[in-house]
């Protein structure tokens, strides 16, 4: 079956037919979710990673994420049901499909430069055996141009075949948040850039009809990267204003959380909230994607730049406020046992990829301070090379200082006084997720300090 | 009557009934309006400017701002019913007032300071009658700390009495959109923060029962002020965001209205559009009152700083597109005729406050070229020292260029055949505001730009 000349209303048959045949390379918090999205649709679904431990869990049924809430069932049934299958030979189950799905991971290195090798090794490993007539989607987050300037010849020289002609290429960047992957791939309107029409009519109408969501057709694969990259980088920006706000409020005397609230009750505003910076798979690193391709054309994105910079800084300014609370009741960083209450990037999942809490702890260690961690994600489990508390008693127990590094469900309604009282009074409250109350970790004898939150009284 | 000694049903009642005079200081977009409300609530109203000729239009029931639908026979009414009388002697007009309304304007002087003398002079003549028992309330857009370290003070030593004790003082910024500030008024919530909690809860409820809005009650005037700075640096911030994107974009040919309308399919996404910069009362000016608290405690707010400039060099993008878009059909700047279309600062108003084409206009002549205006809200009227065009022909005759500098409504649907026909072709079409599809100007044989628009593609 070649994909690329089916009609609409044939891909649809199709699909539900079982007669389209999915492979999606990569199976982490991006492919899985889709695999199994397709799968359920009707597709045949042949998964492919080079991680051996996550294809054997895959084909016994299990799934390795952990916070994607109904995706372990699910994986399950499409297992037994024989829709899904999991494998760590890319080329044979290429060889198979009539649609591939790339959703590789794109990270940036340490000079913060984009490193696009793992799509370069998809491409390399999918032209082996691609067949004529298939479509290549690229999910895999992309700077404006890759498709165009890397994928394309990379496909080409690879399978000898000219893209457009003898099989289609299309982006369609995925758009969910981690922890609602599952609810996100039904709702949230996909965008879909082909390099020709034909590329853009297949793929959409291919997610229309798996996803039931609405697709918006965009008018080539760098546009579809710019839409990804504009919204991150939109969240990340105002991430960034909100922390700028916060740190300058903080000397104003002025509470930003109270100002942002207030401001939310105007009809074109919408809120972002101040904290310990920026982490997570995407909006520490899309800001790259988009800036490689600036310097390329002399024209860097500088209020992106600058944006990125403030997040990446605000975990120092986390540990001056540790230090300050600590000075006020008389301890050094040094000697002082720190509970950090968080450190996933966001509340409620289980991953610390470029969480800014890390940031917080290695800073503190080097100070001298004893550091515990406690994160109801990771009970027990190692973090940052330590074993964390398999409780909040475990980590707080005789603490000096507490961090609060993510606004965890479990933190929103602390008990102070228990906490207090477990504590090595006087002893400090450091909240950068704004769960407490200034007055009330006050009122319990805390010295406190929260980002943007006015400290200008002293301890009580 | 002391207003400050009545509580809620009191204030309620006295409002009802007549019994509370609300003196408002400056009759512009801001308190003309805000005069209007609290007359029609029932409140004896006295309007003070010290524009003779303003005060004269008012008394003979006449309006001078003509973009504010209703307002005028709103005006009509409350002066005939003698709900509202308005007059050029303050001190007069505060000798009878329970309420002092601020809505003096607050520019920023060429070196980008704030001018708050016209707060000065207002609190100055306040202070020269201002009875016991009133409340001070300040509208005009302020930098945190304005209203505690300036007002307040000025208002003691001309009084001799102590704020807060003597008399209340609030905060409560205005909050309207130009052009629709009636609309607004009494729907869009008002933040109330006075210099202690019976100075909020007067004002706060005066403006409840007034206006019929919600208010947020805050814990200062300068919480209440940094909200109204950082909702519309927010706006600001966003809005370079967007050119920032436009120019990039540009440059790697993907079209940034496009972008921005599939990225505002997401949740979390909020459209902000590029253009040829900000202008109006508020966006250009208010980063600046917040910049100047920032130097005095050695934290200035660089994103935001840096957004403004990105918003203050649009116009030369502007131009810039211009000389291309000429040189397309072998033209230069110098003795070509070039006509714009739209100087008000935003769509339908009569207002070109730091409109930024003015800036376009001065550089194009400053290139040597012959520039007409034609605005509809502007029509013959003198506008830049010369006197605009009557209508769209007068102004596009044997144009060799077109520029969009304003998206009123009238340029939505431009008959682009005619404007061909009129023009001097080959001529160029620039359209900075995203009013007419690139593909439809290229159709009509224009050499097109616009701000963010691919232009990889030259004249057809």
């Amino acid at each position: 079956m070649t994909i690329m000349r089916l009609s609409k209303q044939e891909i649809r048959d199709a699909l539900k037919n079982g007669k389209i045949t999915v492979c999606v390379v990569g199976l982490g918090r991006v492919g899985l979710p889709t695999a199994v999205a397709f799968a359920k649709a009707g597709a045949q679904v042949i998964g492919a990673d080079i991680n051996k431990n996550v294809v054997e869990l895959i084909k016994s049924g299990g799934c390795h994420l952990r916070d994607e809430a109904g995706l372990e069932e699910l994986v399950e049934n499409v297992v037994k049901n024989g829709r899904l299958r999991a494998t760590v030979n890319i080329s044979d189950a290429v060889r198979e499909a009539d649609v591939l799905v790339v959703c590789v991971p794109t990270p940036v290195d340490e000079n913060k430069v984009p490193d696009y090798s793992d799509v370069k090794v998809a491409c390399h490993d999918i032209s082996k055996t691609l067949k004529k007539g298939c479509l290549v989607i690229i999910e895999s987050t992309v700077g404006p141009g890759t498709v165009e300037d890397l994928v394309v010849p990379s496909l080409e020289k690879g399978t000898g075949m000219k893209a457009g002609t003898d099989f289609g290429v299309a982006s369609c960047p995925e758009r969910a948040d981690p922890g609602k992957m599952l609810q996100h791939l039904n709702v949230v309107p996909r965008i879909v850039g082909g390099i020709n029409e034909k590329s853009t009519a297949v793929a959409a109408e291919l997610y229309e009809t798996a996803l039931g969501t609405k697709v918006v057709r965009v008018s080539s694969p760098k546009t579809a990267n710019a839409v990804k990259l504009t919204e991150n980088l939109f969240r990340d920006v105002n991430i960034a204003l909100a922390n700028e706000f916060a740190i300058l409020y903080e000397k104003l005397g002025i509470d930003v959380i109270e100002v942002i609230n207030a401001c939310a009750t105007k009809y074109n505003f919408i809120p972002h909230y101040p904290g310990p910076g920026v982490g997570g798979p995407c909006l520490p690193q899309n800001p790259y994607y988009l800036i490689v391709e600036g310097v390329k054309v002399g024209n860097i994105p500088y209020l992106v730049r600058f944006a990125r910079e403030i997040n990446d800084r605000m975990p120092e300014h986390v540990v001056m406020l540790v230090t300050e609370a600590l000075n006020d009741v008389g301890k050094t960083v040094r000697g002082s046992k720190i509970a950090i209450l968080g450190v996933a990037y966001k509340p409620n999942v289980h991953d610390v990829q470029l969480t800014p809490v890390k940031k917080i702890y290695e800073h503190l260690k080097k100070m001298g301070a004893s550091v515990t961690i406690y994160d109801p994600m990771f009970e027990g489990e190692e973090v940052f090379g330590i074993r964390s508390a398999r409780n909040l008693s475990e980590s707080i127990e005789k603490a000096d200082c507490i961090v609060i590094g993510t606004a965890h469900k479990e933190f929103h309604h602390l008990d102070l006084a228990l906490i207090s009282q477990m504590s090595n009074m006087p002893a400090a409250l450091v909240d950068a997720r704004h769960v407490v109350a200034p007055s009330k970790a006050r009122d319990h004898g805390f010295a406190f300090r929260g980002v943007g939150r006015r400290h200008t009284i002293g301890p009580k």
